[in-house]
């Protein structure tokens, strides 16, 4: 394989830090630290792992170092044993197969006969683990006493707590809080034992909402390179996880090179691969070809698994009068194979011991919504909610053997709509974090589903959602190639922060002040630097003043040089603060201009 | 000046149709058609006016046909008259002024002494203008017969009700349903009877929501073609209204090309050019000047103004703690003026004069909000409000002349911060209809605020808002160019029509739901001619498969021709109606495959 073209450089003013505590030095929290020019520094959350530290050694035929290796081998309760052994059907399809890559190979592991080695079973038994240490600092993100000491008093903290929907989240997350919302099932901290490459992040509701990117491949179009380096560049652009999609060529092997590279955590669709070792008919799927993807893919290091247990014999013919039917492919398969054998879905007989493979490696569910809507006309009908309240029985399940689960959700809703899938969610799932994807407020925009779903994910977010899994313009017309991974993510990006700051998250809303200030200030760069797209905003804004001095200068082209409310507004605020009468004299004595001096 | 570069040809699969009643021929309203490849013709909202229509005779030096010129002169109520004399400062800066262009002029039409000729006025004397005919076809869009019984029936109706918030929008609009809205002051019909040209429209919480484009030159940048090519092409992609928001040289000519030439309504600041004339000194601004401003725009035809008239001194100083002071420029004009006299603002003390010009040519007023938030820190605080309940007597004041009122509103305001605007505008301006920029629900994303607005204003549309204002990608970063001004507009149409559906207007819905049976049934120029941006869809689903044996085949790229989850949903409802039990053995017998064949 060639070795792809990753994006590497920090963005603008930027640089990687690396926060630890004194106790721990081997858990080193990366964040991203902004420089700007009145000589601050800004700490914000960063997902893009090693890529955009210039100063680590980066081989994509080698992997990223597996800096969790010696925290799992420290727990004393796994062991090193023979791998699965490959089969021709795992890289699917009928074309060339490349063959497993040596480099890439890791010996799995995997929990010593009768352990659990699950997030949620060390949490239950009270020990906080390095991966809620590392999250607890994570999440933090900001380090600032000010900003600490500022939203502790008056007006503006009444300002700043937003309304949280019950969400609880605390000013300050501790390893303890980490631990406790990991043991009640209300986060989940997705860290398969195989993939000790990743960051450790946290999905919950009393976290910083997240956003997930979906890669991989298909049968049309795509190729391993594409798909790593669009890994590399959805982290880039604040991908917390990734899904690999694939259902093509080289499925295996595009997810090894996926994993090793990953500093994130990953997710995928186990029942795509099994369709393909049975050549794509659904009623030759069965629990022992199943059975096979799950441990193959768990011992290369997936760090949760879709799986839409959910859909149920009895649910199918609920569906058998929406305007879209069944939009989900999990779910299509599987009601088809439910037909098609006049049975239980053998997902939803086999759970419990689905649960002992996923405790073995500590795999999170993610219990699919295979019923979910795919277009509004179908939204929160019967069989949406019926598979809803039985994926709240699995997560009883689920929690029964320690697993930890989240829940995936719709999809295409209308505004009015949306609260309802959050409330119902809430209630039949215990509060097991929802996953949804969008949700879509209209159908009429394809090649804007990045804007119509932003807004349903701004909205579920702010209701609860922990995960927001972004949607792409090609949503529905095409694959998403680079462009569009970023343009997804971005929308998201605002999504996911516009529900921070409307649930009142301790550490979302410094960052709009800081970039709102720096607008004032008349300081653009730091105005790009702080913003989610520095290179975007330097780019709009050159396009109509492309030289250097108007990067300093106290105007922008809305208005020109003449005319700037920002401009007119300083004089306000010294004339108020100054008390009315007497300065009005003063005022008028200067002659001010609101002409401000032109620069060229 | 050369003729600028429209755009002209239809939208794909789209053609002009005109409605009309039967003893009303010379009221032609403008829809358009589309047709599908069922055979089938859905009619849209169209606002693009006769660009559009291939048949039309377009001259831009000449403008467009005044369609309402026998209306209003009909009316009998109104008088031509010498205009008022061209003063060299009319056309702004010091630079090359090009004089009137002659083709462009028309006498000016005012109310004869004692009349008042704004729709208001008719409206509460029980007098059915045309202009509200036009109007109540418009609305109804869509006239299938099929659809009204659909949504007259059973589960659907419930769906489709929306959740209205307090709008009561009847499933059909008649025009004495227009006209009390009107006179009762929850609607506008913006329609300066010097701006015979425009094809009515109206804006108000019990219609569809409506979208305002703005454009105009800076003083930096922009020219007359640009302007009216962004006119032309704002209301192509669905612009309700236009506002001119030059401040640069030819700011008279510009308008003049604008108004003759525009199929909306358009909206001024008019203080803008007010303050060009006393060479951008706030504190020489004067009543005299402002009022001379209003007469030559009136004269124009502009359709609505906004007028800060809001900003009273005693404000000023509630903004001197805000992290981004006054951010409107009218706001800060006036805050400057007020500030500098010590005075009141001349625009409250001479408000009852204003409403004497707005009734001699029926100018809407757009009461403006001088005091939004600039940014998420100061959104909804004591300035903000102080100034919203002045609105709201001014809108009592404007009442008593019959003068139409609308109010805008902010600007950046967190998601959970939203709803309190609408409720406290409701509360405050007496149901005048509430029109907002966006608002934005974070401020870290220049580059990205048609996105991170259009969130909050799908929001406040659900919440009652009647028009939304455009946000472009470069807003805070520089001046749109034509792709910003789509981009704004698309997001805002998104947007407008999400809020529209979760209202439960009855003319909303129905387009999600042919698009979505177009998309399940694999009728891809269907899915691409019922969008919002026909261009963009197929653009982006050629980017994967290009063949035109792809728009025609049932797969697409994100899962490849042999796997799709539509395909195997059309199988599955098959099963699910005929009975589960016998039907699965006969689609077993059949070896039935998940395989379609591939289309090559």
């Amino acid at each position: 394989m060639s070795r792809p073209l990753i994006t590497r450089q920090p963005l603008p003013a930027s640089s990687k830090v690396y926060h630890s505590v004194a106790d721990h030095p081997d858990i080193r929290v990366p964040l991203r630290s902004i420089a700007l020019s009145n000589g601050e520094h800004v700490t914000v959350y960063d997902s893009s792992g090693p890529y955009t530290d210039p100063t680590a050694d980066i081989d994509l035929s080698a992997g990223l170092p597996p800096l969790r290796a010696n925290w799992i081998a420290g727990r004393g309760d796994t062991e090193l044993y023979p791998a699965r052994p490959p089969r021709a059907a795992d890289d699917g399809g009928s074309g060339a197969v490349p063959g497993r890559v040596e480099s890439l190979q890791r010996q799995p592991r995997r929990a010593v006969a009768g352990a659990n080695v699950s997030q949620m079973h060390y949490a239950r038994r009270g020990i906080v683990t390095p991966e809620m240490e590392f999250i607890a600092l994570r999440e933090n993100q900001r380090c600032s006493a000010a900003w600490q000491a500022e939203i502790e008093t008056g007006e503006r903290r009444r300002r700043l707590q937003g309304d949280a929907r019950g969400a609880r989240i605390p000013a300050i997350i501790t390893p303890e809080f980490v631990r406790r919302e990991v043991a009640e099932g209300r986060a989940i901290i997705p860290a398969n034992i195989n993939h000790p490459e990743l960051e450790p992040m946290i999905i919950g509701r009393n976290f910083l909402v997240k956003v997930n990117a979906n890669i991989g491949n298909s049968a049309v179009t795509s190729s391993i390179d594409e798909e790593v380096d669009k890994l590399v560049w959805a982290t880039r652009w604040g991908a917390d996880t990734v899904m690999d999609l694939s259902t093509g060529r080289n499925i295996h092997t595009t997810r090894d090179y996926i994993l090793r590279n990953a500093p994130v955590p990953i997710g995928t669709v186990p029942i795509y691969q099994a369709l393909e070792k049975v050549g794509g008919i659904a009623e030759d799927l069965n629990w022992e070809v199943f059975r096979d993807t799950l441990v193959e893919q768990a011992e290369q290091g997936v760090d949760y698994f879709t799986i839409h247990a959910g859909v149920r014999l009895a649910f199918v013919p609920m569906t058998a009068d929406r305007v879209t039917g069944i939009v989900s492919r999990g779910g299509s398969i599987m009601a088809k194979w439910c037909i098609a054998h006049h049975q239980e879905s053998f997902l939803y007989t086999h759970f419990e011991e689905i649960c002992e493979i996923m405790k073995a490696y500590d795999v999170s569910f993610s219990l699919g919504d295979g019923l979910r809507p795919g277009s509004l006309a179908d939204a929160n009908d019967e069989a949406q909610f019926a598979e809803l309240k039985t994926l709240g029985e699995l997560t009883t399940i689920a929690w029964q053997h320690d697993v930890q689960t989240m829940i995936e959700g719709p999809g295409h809703v209308p505004m009015h709509m949306i609260e309802e899938n959050m409330t119902q969610q809430l209630e039949h799932c215990h509060e097991a974090p929802f996953y949804t994807l969008g949700p879509l407020t209209t159908d009429i925009a394809p090649g804007y589903d990045h804007i119509t779903s932003g807004i349903g994910a701004a909205m579920i977010g702010w209701f609860g959602c922990a995960m927001l899994c972004y949607v792409t313009p090609k949503e529905h017309l095409g694959l998403p190639d680079r462009d569009d991974v970023k343009a997804g993510m971005i929308a998201y990006r605002i999504a996911a922060h516009a529900a921070d700051v409307a649930k009142g998250h301790p550490g979302a809303r410094y960052r709009d002040d800081l970039l709102s200030q720096a607008r004032f200030d008349f300081r653009w760069q730091d105005q790009f630097n702080l913003s989610l797209d520095p290179d975007t905003a330097i780019r709009y804004h050159d396009a109509t003043l492309p030289k250097d001095s108007a990067k300093v200068a106290h105007f922008c082209s809305m208005c020109g040089p003449k005319f700037c409310s920002m401009q007119i507004t300083r004089e306000v605020r010294d004339y108020a603060r100054e008390g009315m009468a007497r300065k009005s004299a003063e005022f008028r004595a200067l002659g001010s201009e609101i002409y401000v001096r032109e620069v060229d």
